[in-house]
């Protein structure tokens, strides 16, 4: 009776299609694909499988710093100098300080001109997620779509200090945190929090004035203790608007990636990085299973309508639609 | 057999002590509360449960702002404003960019010493979250339990420009937006996010260079539209480490409020956070009840480790494991 995608038989061979598309060279194959793990189409989870086998061997490379630190362009410079040894290069971006605008980020068109008829590189903006969303684990998923495509390394971008920037940058390989000088007084603050992460720090815009002072603070922090024993992360000076210093932070990456790989320590991130995936993916398919076939958005609506005039208790009601859900307590009580 | 918060019956009694003490004005035990909440005690529900008749009626007002707006110092003084009227206050400040040290906020501390005999004022900070919480929803929560201890002003601060942040403000009433003159290139980047979450804009450090051209920003951003109708977000100058524009902040926050009020708005606000804030409930509840009785933390390393080394589809792997968790199709065949 039902055809196309809709049957699981049907979605499997439109997702294999699709990924023998990617795999193939075929960019809107890939677009496409990338689309619809984005938007979690009931496709996503085959075309997600479809790749899978073909993941696991692309560095994943983190980089993450505030607004107006110029990692664009770094990543820009960095993927021209992969280019430039004959790796190929996806680039997925997150921009998670545009959360109500959705759509995808004019800066992406402006970037991919340079790049246009390049088949060796790939760029993808990611503007948001919805509220059900894991931004984290979407973003490595459409990692892994376009690492199916054959790339070899994998840039991912991100905007900010926050928690979802900072679960995007530990399921990468790599990380690399780029700071610029005289970005207001306390940048200290940033620094506590991702002294922890940083695998290698890039201290970008570093023809200004302060350069040396933000490299003084980084080694400060550093002398005080704080990153796994061994690897002390190297400050690498760059100027993106030039590309002074790329040569260098590629140079330090593949060190950075080649010691973890002799320590076995590889497997054990990309390990610890699965683990936290798959919590948010069994997170996510619970609660769209939930709402899909339990609780219709109407019903939410209802019950948080009620909630806010002080008629529901929410704490009770999520038990309880949990507890019926899950139906742990034999069925004693659940519509 | 079992006795004190081991069973059901014995966490509401403790919980309930809890919230009486903590009613009657009793620190120690508000403190006591919110920690439960945030570690996510067996009692937590409780807690909450015990706290929600208490809840509602408070002004929850929302501050975001970048590192170094000195967003914290205008939180004080809103605080110090609210206090003078008679209002009694209580601030949450949420500091994502540290998540991996954890424990409590050194700032505290210093801020505390300030307020330190005024039982009318309560500060707490939370430096993060695990890789299972919600951020937003559990500040949320807090801000629930310390306004069950008789608070009418609630501020919620929170740091940066990420996803979470954007989150923690959508719950609350009122959100002000920090800027501040001259904090790099592209803050542009992050108004076109924030303008739609705004009510109210701040320019702090208005006595330095630059101020002029925030506002001017501002408002030509306004000029395309964007917000709600009707309202459009004032800005309001201030200087923290003066108190200067202080109560012409606090008087736009009441404006705004009364304007949600008289527009209906307000219920319309706070149900759509209930239902946010209900998805994420169930979302971490689903979660949680799945690793304790489904799945252990073990098995879920295992199987991390076997998608690692591309031995299982980890797609198909939580496909399995939801399906048999929720029993939606029969009992066809899970483990």
């Amino acid at each position: 009776m039902a055809t196309g995608t809709s049957t699981p038989a049907g979605r499997w061979e439109a997702a294999e299609n699709l990924v023998a598309g990617l795999r193939g060279g075929d960019v809107r194959a890939l677009a496409r694909a990338i689309s619809l793990v984005e938007n979690d189409a009931p496709t996503a989870s085959a075309v997600l499988s479809a790749c899978f086998p073909y993941t696991g061997h692309a560095l994943r490379i983190g980089l993450t710093g505030a607004p107006g630190s110029g990692k664009s362009t770094l990543v820009d410079r960095l993927a021209a100098h992969y280019r430039a040894q004959q790796q190929t290069v996806g680039i997925v971006a997150v921009d998670p300080t545009s959360p109500f605008t959705g759509g995808a980020i004019l800066g992406d068109r402006i970037r991919m001109q340079g790049h246009h008829a390049d088949p060796g590189l790939y760029i993808r903006s990611m503007a948001t997620r919805g509220f059900l969303g894991g931004l984290a684990s979407t973003t490595a998923d459409i990692a892994s779509v376009v690492e199916a495509s054959g790339k070899t390394r994998l840039l991912i971008e991100t905007v900010g200090v926050g928690q979802d920037e900072v679960d995007i940058v530990r399921l990468a390989d790599v990380t690399v945190v780029v700071l610029v000088p005289g970005l207001g007084d306390d940048v200290q603050s940033i620094k506590a929090g991702i002294l922890e992460i940083a695998d290698i720090f890039a201290v970008n815009k570093s023809d200004r004035e302060g350069a040396d002072r933000v490299e003084r603070e980084i080694r400060a922090m550093q002398s005080l203790g704080g990153h796994a024993e061994g690897w002390v992360p190297p400050v690498v000076r760059t100027v993106a608007t030039t590309g002074e210093g790329t040569a260098a932070l590629a140079e330090a990456i593949e060190r950075g990636a080649e010691r973890l790989r002799q320590a076995g320590k590889l497997d054990e991130k990309r390990t610890a990085a699965w683990q936290a995936r798959l919590v948010e993916m069994i997170r996510q398919k619970l609660v769209r299973e939930l709402v899909r076939h339990r609780l219709g958005a109407s019903d939410l609506e209802a019950h948080a309508r009620a909630v806010a005039a002080r008629e529901e208790d929410p704490y009770l009601l999520v038990e309880g639609l949990v507890r019926g859900l899950l139906d742990l307590h034999r069925e004693d009580g659940n519509g």
